[in-house]
């Protein structure tokens, strides 16, 4: 890291970072790369794995808080709302780490479209990348429901419904201000000035970014059960197949949408100008 | 970093690290900077999220222990104190990853007010800084509140008021430690000698920082709901407005600011001096 | 790492990494070294320490939740199923953490021939490997048993069997996918390319592997109770030597191993061609 | 980094890393400089922080399941041992940061005789530590009794006891064990060969040092409420001082140091000879 500072600010530029060229909004010559297919099956695989294990840790907590079922362990048996928040945020950290390298690591089409505003990503990319994520989605909650159709049936399927006593409206705003805390982090964290910052601020971005779905959970699962990924959402919904689901799905598309929307516009026109200068005067003056 | 080493060996300075000047008290040519009110736009912004995502954990926790309204999970639906504690500290741990290149990360007055005693911001910045977590903690409550009026009143607005069973000198007290502990971990996570020492002392300072606020919260919300953040004790009391809450209100500026002045003193005039010296005897000897 | 890069391009080599060569069949010169014994040691040792840790806890939780035994905490005394998968999730972050210079950190069969199939270690090392962390498992639970007999009996001893309500087929499922996510995080966090890769990607390969067990706990502990790991499930059966425990322990050794073939097949054939022109493509455009 | 090896390899030295002499037994010099008694005021503060915020953790955790006291959340108000073993290893974790660069972070006389025999430190250094860390510990114990009294008595003031259902040489063995595990991690995160190692293996010594902590406590709660602190065991002895605390105490002094000293040989004896050339064999063969 040290030799990309010294190097850059040999060539005599002001700015101590390479800032890559915005995407193109149609690259055909990534259609002609392996490479390219091979990060649309990792973001396949990746979101399979993600709602997978995330549902069937949800209908493993209900099935074990269920009343009329056990008789041991009524309350407490279940990993809790602390657990499944958990399941999502700790699946994101591991799966954002181990796909980085091979797609960018978004699992999420919240996370494709906000970086596809930043002009980090070519449009066709992200059209194969949200496709591949809601496909792998819909794998993922089959599964578990092949794997258990009572209890998957039963326990809502991992489903995200409005729960009762708050309004469309609220739910839409969670569903905003949610993903608009995911798509921050997940700018700031690839931000690509982050590399020429001074150590105190290290560069660890899986575990942010899973921290921010793990505290998104913890606010929002008694709202909307959190969605803040449409992909997430919608294989759930398509494999559950019930009509509460359908009805608020809507929530869960334009919600993250708007979110990451804001968050980009945020990093880009707020944050980006100037970044180091700032940075400088505050700490050294 | 080795850069820095090298560099600052090459003047034949006998530190291995920059010691950046004091901040002047009043700096005038900050005020001319974009970089400065994007700073206060960060701590607004961040402080809103803040008080955004856990009170609304705080609400939701309660919303399903109360046993006259869910019947099924009546002990243990919400995400318990843990999951509080979880919620703080995490939210912490993302906010001051994502904001400590723009405005330094610190979403609390007594985070400012330690780093102002320590000469690192100006009195100008620290003012502000304080304005903005302030509007920003107000904004993030009222949130809630726009979302779930009924509950959150009912459920005490996520306000710190102090438990019954410990007197006021009790709840000073627990604020006064658990600042210090975190104004004395943001302290040595950025004290400008962490890069130069050996690297099994790494520097990931959003992390521990972010721990530092989690265990507070497990030790004291018990005693006073944990403040140790005086904008988030402010801007729960505004919005909550209620006479407990007012009556309160003083311990969660006046500790808060007692033990970021403590870690302030207990940083620079005990551990700072020659400290590389004390960690090679201790090593090597 | 810096230096890396620039000496390998330095060097005309199109790629800017090392790639060891595979690792022979057999190898008869490694059976001479002391390095190769201690390895062995290591492996034993920390299966010793991950099954002494997780199976303790697990009995600890069921003395605590066990409503004919205690009448103040009859439902959540114990550290609950989350605390179960932070024990063994957080035992094989410290342990792969402590070992994984000594002897990879393996501490898994299902690990070791994952690693075996992707040519990363000789069979020779591979046979020992599995032999000494299956007794290292024996003896792990062993300790427990010897600590306490009637509370080990009588809570089951930590062994894996199918839970009521799931059949054969979902097990051996279940166990597939659980140790194909543990064993994709494994080679993802150890591949040599990692290194050179750009640095929001960082290299903190014990803990994403730690995170992997615990997510995979939180899914399938109300499946199987989770094996993903044959020297596990095959020490407890041992120790509690209860017919159940053996009747499903084929599942607990052909879940793993497939689920460790798949994971090696999808890292060397699908995600390791060409992996940095990808990332370059999906970054830089 | 491989290249690293290889280059101090090809330089015609054994070992590409510095190995600090041991430490003598008495050090006079050190007596002389203001970082040894820097260091000593450290691990007071440091101990004292630890056993404050952990104990008060136990106590409102007891407060709050005690049914005779609460009537809305009988069972899971509290944060449960999950939240104890948390409370204890994460302050490990943030203190171990904190106090690294100073004093080397032991905060626990186990650790610093299992330094002390692997000739880190003095022997005048290691007595100071270790009365340093006695007096922290009772100085924070009493800081939680002068907070809440009744409560502090009432429910157990965070003494180590052995629980109903073990015996004496059980408990021993919980002991011995446990410190194991968090001894063998230190030396492990600290060992100076870890700078010179492939970066598959990152150096974040306080982490797994805290999970150390962490992972003992869930499994050991149970059985001693877990010491492996003599330090922190003997302060709430001070402080509770009931006869059971006194009477077990020896358990929690003798059973640590015996765990230290294993790991202290572990490590030097049987781990550390040739570390490179194994871990080189089972990567690249």
């Amino acid at each position: 890291m040290g030799k990309d500072i010294e190097s850059s600010v040999e060539q005599g530029s002001g700015k101590d970072y390479h800032d890559p060229p915005p995407a193109p909004l149609i690259d055909a010559e990534e259609l002609t790369k392996w490479s390219f297919y091979r990060a649309v099956i990792a973001e396949f695989i990746a979101t399979l794995l993600f709602l997978y294990v995330t549902v069937l840790t949800v209908i493993g907590y209900k099935v074990q808080t269920d009343p009329l079922k056990n008789t041991v362990d009524p309350d407490c048996g279940g990993v809790g709302i602390l657990g499944i928040a958990w399941a999502f945020g700790g699946m994101i950290f591991i799966l954002v780490y181990c796909t980085a390298g091979i797609s960018g690591g978004h699992i999420n089409p919240a996370v494709t479209f906000g970086l596809f505003l930043g002009r980090k990503v070519s449009l066709i990319r992200a059209i194969m990348y949200m496709v591949a994520q809601c496909l792998g989605a819909i794998c993922g909650c089959g599964l578990v429901k092949a794997f258990q159709k009572t209890y998957y049936n039963n326990y809502g399927g991992g489903a995200n419904e409005l729960q009762s006593g708050f309004n469309k409206g609220t739910g839409l705003g969670a569903e905003i201000i949610g993903t608009f805390v995911l798509v921050y982090t997940v700018f700031s964290a690839t931000d690509p000035k982050r590399n020429a910052r001074d150590s105190h601020v290290p560069v660890l971005a899986p575990l942010p970014i899973g921290f921010a779905v793990f505290m998104v959970h913890l606010a929002t699962i008694p709202v909307t059960g959190t969605g803040i990924n449409p992909a997430r959402s919608f294989g759930a919904a398509v494999i559950y197949n019930k009509e509460k689901a359908w009805d608020d799905q809507w929530i869960f598309w334009v919600g993250p949408f708007i979110g990451a929307a804001i968050a980009a516009f945020y990093h880009q026109y707020i944050l980006r100008a100037a970044a180091i200068k700032a940075f400088g005067s505050s700490r050294s003056n």
